[in-house]
């Protein structure tokens, strides 16, 4: 089955706002099994999204259009749909109710203008979205296709694809019953390397009866994701074979499964964290502050975050940090690190990191070298590892790995 | 003039990587004053680039090409051109001889697919670039119509479109003699407030014979960008005329301009930081490390920047950086911490935030607000401002509104 992207909006087409919905629109139908070989750009314009929508349905069984939902003159989405579907927009009352209560129960007068989020195409559907007054996705049967349509804002985008589009997709793609995914996300392997791991299971699946699939998914520096499909009569069965699933993937796994879909690397630390009840602190060098900003980004951060030192001035790390004076992208200036920004910040648990990011040696060491360290009160590990790629990617790398060096310390008390 | 962007590759549609290049393209012909109105992404497959190009050329009077343009087999960019052009590829020998000598020089060999990159459409230019033994770009005309072939790497992408496509796009467009574009970078003022500073200015320039065009874009937390563009018989007339607009923009807008062309933020500060020989500590809250983290990505950034302390827990900010105990979200507290990183990491000059980036409120104080302080040897200057958005938002605008207020600071010496 083929679905095509088609995203609208001026300010994409500007460069004011880069496109991420059509990335991660990609990924979802690509780890699904859904076919997805073209996209298109248009901007806030009714000749250019109808002509859009007609020629992505000639080429896919399926479009998924994004943005020009919201309640402005120039979102006109609505609109487009309508005339390719040839005909006309109606008020939806229930969304209509949703809309006028929401701004009832806040107590605001509510511009007129929103109430164009309530027209819906005659004989679409609108998508009943748990958070009243934001545009609802639509689903509009075009012959035996289908355009759905979805805001731009990322998170309303991925929710109502996630809990509508996807399941309507898969039962349009013929797909029987009951079908249900869940990704295990993975760090400290290569694809290649994750392939051969499961290559057995992969094939016991192929053979098997149920109908069960296996992808996998390289996504930089979030990690290598590896998503399982399976189909069953009811929902209920189908959490218990993704339960089997995921046991059985974990032993192939072990501890390279660092999170299960949502959760990022930094997510999984944090939930460590609060289960153990320790703080941490966090000094880096080459990172300049990246893992510490990862570690904010997490809601709730401050429950367990103490905060960090960028010590990027070598005397910054004799001084504040207490690291002896000498090479400082090495193994004891990494542990001494680790160990001084604990006492420093009064945390459980110090992590550090140092190394050279490039272009140039350090100390003697190559670029990608990066020694990590995570102190606790009964002692210091530490571990050296060296990192692919320029200055930037080196950065980010280096900040993934120390998170899973620290996972990796927390999963083992 | 009409200019459509095709970006090709797999990668793009699986999701693995997000389209950063249409988006730094639909900019760049936007401040030219380009119309562009349409984009598409196609997936490494011959018919649907070929399908892709002539649909875009349909539609537009030029189009650019990026992507599939290296040296592996599933780089059939030249082929789906030659196909369009109904031409065949034939080897250019500059091209094919800058390839080899470049891995004669490096003494290394040279797998056979690198000549792929030698190939050309029958009819179409190779683009020379300064970095030899990479993918050069193409110009090829069809009809009175022209396709642009581009590498997908942004930075290849970026100078050839600068130095070799814009200039003959706007020779196509009919433009006069040689064109030349300066932006100025801003922050401090809204799209509206510059337009209003520069209306009589804009209405001199419609009237005037010269021909010379303002743009606005507004591009985050990169600023607002004003772009001047003139026409002149010689480049060395067009810089004389981009000069004495800078100087007449400048009069007219005074500080908010931070930097020209590439110049970030980051890299204005760092340069006022060079010139005055002065060195830089900072103490973030809110930020969490991000301040940090863009100050180090600034080549050659160990020259002036010793580090930072991110005192996310209050006590972090009362015991490291000498805050006084008592409300952390105030004013007295951003003097205290900038004053103390500066001490603490012996640096000339300290920078703090402190703020709520939200939800909830903070010290009584609402989302949005935050303080900023810079601390030098003849004493300290504190700001208070509220910022617009979610949590990610106000973080990303305290961390320019920060490096603004520093870049004040500083040139107010």
């Amino acid at each position: 089955m083929k679905v095509e992207v088609v995203a609208v909006g001026t300010e994409l087409l500007l460069g004011q706002i880069v496109d991420t919905n059509s990335a991660w629109l990609g990924e979802q139908l690509a780890l699904s099994g859904l076919d997805c070989t073209q996209q298109q750009t248009v901007g806030d314009n009714l000749g250019r999204i109808t002509d859009a929508l007609h020629l992505a349905l000639e080429r896919a069984d399926a479009v998924l259009v994004c943005g020009g939902l919201g309640p402005t003159q120039d979102d006109i989405t609505r609109e487009a749909i309508a005339s390719v579907m040839g005909t006309s927009l109606v008020t939806d009352d229930d969304v209509a109710d949703r809309i006028l209560e929401m701004f009832a129960s806040r107590g605001r007068r509510m511009p007129p203008n929103n109430l164009r989020q309530a027209l819906v195409p005659k004989g679409a559907t609108a998508i009943a979205d748990p958070q009243p007054g934001t545009a609802p996705g639509l689903v509009c049967p075009v012959g035996d296709k289908v355009i759905y349509a979805v805001p731009g804002v990322p998170f309303e985008l991925q929710r109502i694809f996630e809990q509508a589009i996807l399941p309507d997709l898969r039962a349009r793609a013929g797909e029987p019953s009951v079908i249900r995914s869940r990704t295990l996300r993975t760090w400290g392997e290569s694809e290649s390397g994750l392939a051969e791991r499961l290559a057995e299971r992969i094939q016991e699946l192929d053979d098997g009866p149920e109908g069960a699939t296996l992808a996998f998914l390289a996504s930089g520096i979030e990690g290598l994701k590896v998503r399982v499909t399976v189909k069953a009569g009811d929902a209920a069965a189908a959490v218990e074979l993704l339960d089997a699933h995921e046991a059985g993937l974990r032993d192939l796994l072990g501890d390279l499964v660092f999170g299960v879909d949502g959760t990022s690397m930094e997510k999984a630390v944090a939930d460590l964290l609060m289960e153990r009840g320790l703080t941490l602190a966090v000094a880096e060098s080459l990172t300049g502050g990246l893992v510490a900003f990862r570690l904010v980004s997490v809601a709730g951060a401050s429950h367990w975050f103490r905060g960090g030192v960028v010590a990027y001035a070598s005397d910054v790390k004799f001084d504040l940090l207490g690291v002896a004076e000498g090479p400082v992208v090495s193994e004891s200036a990494a542990e001494a690190m680790a160990s001084g920004v604990r006492k420093r910040l009064g945390a459980d648990v110090g992590l550090s990191v140092t190394g050279v990011a490039g272009p140039d040696l350090q100390d003697g060491e190559k670029p990608g070298t990066v020694f990590m360290a995570v102190a606790r009160t009964d002692g210091t590990e530490v571990v050296k590892v060296m990192l692919p790629g320029d200055r930037e990617r080196v950065r980010q790398f280096a900040c993934i790995s120390l998170l899973d060096f620290l996972r990796r310390s927390l999963r083992g008390t």
